[in-house]
Formats: structure tokens, sequence, C-alpha cells
């Protein structure tokens, strides 16, 4: 095989791949909310495999402003190559019996991290995304790490909004987020184009996260708000917010090689 | 199957997917040039199952502005899920003794049209791609169809301009295009991210594009001038043209519904 | 004076200026609905020196996919700096007795087209807008000119949906649009900045358009829809409409030189 | 006066100006390089009223990563009305015998930031920028400030890259960065559109840039690389390095409430 690249476009030097090869490195900044949405529309949103969550209705709301690369790191000198925001939501379920997490939407505003996301199993589509930044500086324009401060972040899609947060933090967290914490459990999905078999993806397996190299920042937690809007093309407002929990703010890093496949899921 | 849609996100009511099911249906403005480019570095771009093509180095340069839509036409009346504009080159080659054309690199601005291009074995990339139009109506700033308009086209992706290309019409054609005329052979690829399966891809297959109710305008043609940059995680500059032929300005509409796999390329 | 150009940047060749010299040339298609907002409201939104008009609330709903350059029309060929579609709404007023409309809000989307608006007394702000297009050759992804055809238009602004609109032609038009017939009359303001000065704007004039060489295609109509949303930094809902006349669908071309100022308006 | 805002557009209630009242509070994170470009060149680019300084050539390059707000700092929770990245270029000058700093060239990538710096004379056009970020947890994807930490900054305007620069820091700065620490002069510019008088600027003054509750975090220095490059439409070539200095990293917060006028510059 003479063509050469983890992914599409693949060429004689295989330098032109959308996505490279693994491993990829991230570190981000991060909000996040803990939530229920209606119990009876989360579990829809459950893909084959996945046994209802025992807390009805806990999902997770997370924004994250993202840097990342792979080996050798010189996307980041280039940054348009490294950066991207995304905004994703994730209902609670059980594997097995073991409490994970499915990301059932999920909005990101680059295209290799769109690409990336697919290879994962996270149903990304591209959105315009916005999350307030802390500046470690202060002054009126930087809300800090401090009681008070205000986060927000914003997501957008074929022109309309469909999601707007706002966490203000009060104090250190001790030990949230919880709604996210669990695996991530996604479907790794790609369909056939074949006359007739247009319902028997070509793609489709059940894939659980693997990372390495976790690390974590100080968590700071407050009070939170939350909406999520429909629109004929989307569905995120079936999970929107019944019960609001507790907001998040942090920073996170880590590696990622590969996956597991859980289970065939089949037409 | 509880979760429904052609493509992810797949959601309670499959109203979502980021690709809908076909058929699709396209229409767009067209800029094309007929060009050849070095041999031996084109050769190096045909896919496993693709013999060279007798005259070497023979491709084509094509820019287009789309409006496209599922069936009933939804997307029509909402139009950023219905625009979008792109440009690629096509590389000629024998399929079985055949004619047939490679589509190697290919741009295009919205992330619906990147996806149903993935799945029809399209290596789109996102890029911010300009046509010039013609309004019909006449005056300085619409070059209309008739001796002497100019067209231009750009494409830049991740900051940087990697294609331009301009068409002086001076008549209408007797035929051409010509070296984007044969039929579509494309890569359908998706990547595996198991531990230590990351050169055998998911899918990997040689696919036959397939239309239906095919419609051109009237086209002209004339002088062109086709430049190609490269960049160090692109290698579209190993296309780049020796000799260019003729350009060509045109509209076209065709229906796609599904395609011809002709053979799987393996690991 | 040794930096040259129309405006900013300027420069020692003055090649850089974001808007050139005039003449500008002007090649578009539009989609204009004739409607009535309330009126109250509506006659709060006229300047100094225009009287309401007599009939209470007219309005118009403009969107318009634009072509346009300077004089040798190098821009047409690097289509990224000639190309550009907005979005605006004209409220109906009388000056000296004279019918004339205000543009009251607009949205572009391309920096030289914002900055050229503001020099002509359009209120630009930046905004996301797609417009349905027509092709001429048919099919389902072609509305085309022809009784049936629905067209569209959006605007996002600052992550939301701000107006919506569609237009489903029924037959050829005798005389319209109407609302946005007369000549526009705006506003040319750029502000001050020296301490406690900041509400005795530096330029702030009453503006007549002047055009030339104007150009239309034949004009189709048929009914509409519009919606119009506001937002915490947006008041274009208090333009909404109470009552919806006839959309319509049109090319249109015209050259503009320079403008009439029609009064000083002071601080 | 019944419409109201600081800027267009000016509405019944005043709140969609596109810029809003000042004090404008900002705080960003910042890439400089200390440079010198060609002499004569860089001459060339002062205003009238500005004398060549003592060190011939001597310019900045400035990448900003930005978060601002007005009073009341509402437009932090939503911030796409708060962020925005710049690139910009100073060259160094005498007015009346004392260094100064003149704004030559500028993009930024969102309209209020724009419209913002027209009014303070920086020449903004919009552009594509990225700037490599920090996130103080460390790991692959995070420089973090230490020794052999590596950030780049990319401008993208009308679809070409017109700037790259990177900087790898070394230690923190004794001093630095030196070539833009004198205060900024700008020419605050608003054409004129009457027949006949193109020439003859609206507004044409040189203006001295006030600020109060600066703050600035330890900087880091390091060499630094840096390419400036031109276009039909862009001299910023004109202001390439002959020679390049250090390279900076570090945080920096201001408030902006007013600015002095310096002399009228007329026509």
């Amino acid at each position: 095989m003479k063509l050469r690249g983890y992914t599409v476009p693949r060429t004689p030097e295989g330098r032109s791949s959308l996505v490279p090869y693994p491993p990829w490195h991230y570190i981000g900044a991060f909000l996040v909310i803990d939530y229920w949405a209606d119990p009876g529309r989360t579990v829809a949103f459950l893909p084959d495999g996945i046994d209802p969550h025992p807390d009805p209705g806990r999902c997770a709301f997370v924004a994250a402003d993202w840097q990342s690369c792979s080996e050798g790191g010189d996307e980041l000198v280039d940054p348009s190559r490294s950066q991207y925001k995304e905004v994703f939501v994730v209902c609670s379920g059980l594997l097995d019996g073991e409490e994970v997490t499915v990301c059932s939407y999920i909005w990101v505003d680059r295209d290799f991290a769109l690409t990336r996301g697919w290879i994962q199993g996270f149903p990304k589509k591209l959105g315009s995304i916005w999350i307030t930044r802390s500046f470690g500086l202060g002054g009126p324009a930087d809300p800090g790490m401090a009681p008070g401060a205000r986060f927000g972040a914003t997501c957008a899609a074929y022109e309309r909004r469909v999601a707007q947060a706002t966490v203000t933090l009060e104090h250190p967290s001790r030990g949230g987020p919880f709604h996210n914490a669990p695996p991530i459990v996604n479907v790794r999905h790609f369909p056939r184009l074949e006359a007739g078999r247009h319902d028997a993806p070509a793609v489709h397996e059940l894939v659980r996260a693997v990372s390495r190299d976790r690390a974590v920042s100080e968590v700071w937690e407050g009070s939170a708000t939350l909406e999520l809007f429909g629109a004929p093309h989307e569905e995120i407002d079936a999970l929107a917010p019944v019960r609001i929990g507790r907001g998040y703010r942090f920073s996170f890093a880590y590696t990622v090689d590969d996956l597991e496949t859980v289970r065939e899921l089949g037409a």
C-alpha cells in the first residue's frame, strides 16, 4: 500500500492526514455542570448495550477550551492546528453493571478535532463555541479563580444558539464534578452507502475511552445556570435540565493512544 | 436498535444526523481547469487498484459553489444547511483498463459536506473557498458569460492559501472540460484506534461514484492560470501544474443515491 | 501628507486601505419583504430630521447576496475581497415631505463591506448570513424563478439567530417591492473619545445615498414569512412584523461614487 | 436627539451599539518580539507629526489574546462579545522629541474590537489569528512558562498568511520588551464621501492613547523568529525584519477611558 497516513487525505509522504497518528496529547480549561434531565428522555439516548443509571436523568454539561498535539508537538507553534473548543453533554448509564457516561451530543469548532472525535466515537458536529477565560492577573476583565468569579459558555450551530451556561464560583470543590467522572463509552459509527444497505453501518461498535497521564488543577465550584435549545435538526432540548447541580471550573490534561472495543452493535 | 439516523449524532427521533439519509440532490456553479502535473508525482497519488493513465500527469482542478438538499428539500430554506463551496484536484488513472479519475485532495467549507464527502470516499478537509460569481445582469461587478469575463477561485486551509486559479472566458466550449469527465473512483477510509492496529483501517475500499439526473448548462471555455502551494502539512504542491490546458465555467446538477464498492483494499 | 489611501491602514503606497477609493460597483441577488412593524416603535427609530411616514410602521426586510469591486475590478478574481452577504431593515419616513427610507439595522459578513457601509452611514455589524440561491438549471436543489420556488434567508450575530425569512414565488411582480423603493437616508456617525465629550460625535450627519447605472432583473413576487429576534444587545425585535406584505426575488446592480450631506445633526 | 448609544447602530434604548460607552477593561496574553525593519521603509510609515527614531528601523511585533468588557462586565459571561485576538506592528518615532510608537498595521478577529480600535486610531482590518496558550498545568500540550517552552502566532487575512512568529523561552526578562514600551500615538481617520472631497477626511487627527490600572505578570524572554508577508493589497512586507531581537511572553491588563488629541492633521 503506497499511500500513507492515519486518515484521509492519504498521500505519498503521509504528512497530509487531517488527523496524525496517535498518541494525542491534550490540555484544556473546563467548565462542567452536574445536572439532571428528564429521566425518560435521557434513557432514550442510551445506545444498545448501556443500561439506565440508578440515578434517573443524571447528565453533565461540559465546555472545554482545548490545546492538543501529536507526538513531537509541532502543531503547538502553528496553533490553528492545535487549538479548539467544544461543548458536550454526557448521559449516565451502566455497562455490565459499572457506571459509565455516554456522550450523546457534542459540537466542536475545528475539522481535525471533529474527525479525531469521530474516530473515538464522539458524535461531533461543527459549532461555534465561546468560553470565558481566566488569566491569573486580576482586574475587571479577568474573573480569576475566586469567590464570585463568573464564567459563561455558549454554543451555536447552523446559525442558532443551542446551549448557554454560566458558573459563579464559590470555593474549591471537594471531589466534583461528579456526573462526568465515570469512564466514557462511545459508539463508533461510520455509514455504508451501498444500495439497499444504508441501515447497515460499516462501523458500529461500542468503545471505551482509554487514557493516560491525566492531570488536573485545583477545582473550584459554585452555582450554575444551563439552557439547551432545540431546532428542527437538533434534539439537544430533549436533554435540557429539569434540575441543576453545581458548576465547576478547572484545567485538565491527558493523553490518548487508543481505545477498547467493548462490543459490536451490528445493523 | 433504538437510536436512529444515517450518521452521528444518532438520536431517539433521528432528526439530528449531521448528514441525512440519501438521496442527496446537488446543483452548483463550476470552474474547472484541465492541466498536467509532474507524471511521477501524480502516479504516486494513485491508490492501489488504479493504474497510471496513458496521458502522464493528467489532472483537473475544480472549484464548485454548491447548493444541496436531501429528499423534501427543507434545507433549501435554511440555507446554512444547504450551501457550501469546495476545491479539489482529480488525477487520471485506469481501473481495469477503463479511464477513471481519483480525487486526491479536496477542501470544503461546511461540516455536513465534509462528512457526506467522507462517506463517498472524498478525502475532505475544511478550507475557506471563494469563487467569482456571475449574476446574468451585467455591469462592472458581474463578469457574465461572455468573451473576456474573468473568474477566480481561491482556497485557504489552516491559515494559508493553498490554491488560486483564474479563467478568462473566450467562447462556448466544444466538449470540455475533459480531464474530469471520466467517472470518479474514491477510497472510502475510516481508521481503527485499537492498540496495535492503527494501520489496519476499519473501512478501506475502492468505490465508484454513481449518480443520476445529471444536467449541465452551456459550458464556456478560455485561458487559465493555476497555482497550488504546499505546507508542512499539505502535499498539494506535488500536484502543481507543469502545463495548463483550458479553463471552463458552467453549472451542473445531479443526484446521488448510493455508490458501488469496487474492491476491498485491506490493511 | 505622505501616507496614502482612502481608509486606514494608510501606507506609503496606498494599496492597503480596507476600502479603496470609490467608485464602487455592486451586483447582487435580493430577497425583499414589504412589511409593517409596530408604528410607535418604528417612529422611535427615525433619526432627527426625519418625520413619520403617513403609512404607520411601514418597513422592508432585505437580504442581499453581493459581489462588488472598485474601478478596474481586480477584486473580482480574488473573490474574498469582492463577495459578501447582508441583511437589513429599512423604516419609512419623510424628509422635508418627501418619502425616504432609513436603514435602522444591518448585518454584513465581511470587514471591507462593514467599513464601506459605515462610510455611507449604514450602521453595520458583522453577522453570518445565508440566502437561498437560484442557478437557472432546475432540479430538486435549484428553486429557480418559477411558481412555488421557495427562498430563505437567515442572519445570526454573536451566536444567536436574529432574523429568518422565507419567500415563496407566485408570479412576476407588477412594480414591487415598494417599501424599500424610496431613496435611503442614513446617519453617518463616528464617535469622539476625548474625555467629557463621548456624547459629542466627531461625525454626525444626515446623508442621502446617490447612485448611478442602476439595473434590475425581472422581479418575482409571492407570499412571505418573517421573524426578527431580540437579545440583550439587539433591539431588532422592536421592528418585528405586525403585518407582512409580499416577498420579492430579483437581481440588482448599481454604482456609488459619493453621497449628499443633507444636514449636520450635532451633539 | 432621541437615538442613543456610543456607536451605531444607535437605537431608542441605546443597548445595540457595536461598541458600548467606555471605560473598556482589557486583559490579555501577549507574545512580543523586538525587531528592526528596513530603516527607510519604516520611516515612510510614520504619519505627519512624528519624526524618525534615533534607532533606525526599530519596530515591535505583538500578538495578543484578549478578553475585554465595558463597565459592569456583562460581556464576560457571553464571551463571544468579550474575546478577540489581534496581531500588530508598531514603528518607533519621536513626538516633539519624546519616544513614541505608532501602530502601522493591525489585524483583529471580531467586529466590536475592530470598531473600538478605529475609534482609538488603530488601523484595524479583520484577520484570523492564532496564538499558542499556556495553561499552567504542564504536560506535552502545555508549553508552560519555562526554559524551552515554545509559543507561536500566526495571522491570515483575505485567505493568505500575512505573519508568523515563534518565541522559545529561556528565562525571566530583565525589563523587556523594549520596542513597544513607549506610548502609542495613533491616527484617528474617518473618510469623507462627498463629491470632490474624497481626500479631505472627516476625521484626521493624531491622538495619544491614555490608560490606567495597568498590570503585568512576570515576563519571560527568549529567542524569536518572525516573518511578514506581502500581497497585492498588503504592504506589511515593507516592515519585515532585517534583524530580530528578543521575544517575550506575559499577561497584561489595563483600562481605557478616553484619549488625548495631539494635533489635527487636515486634508
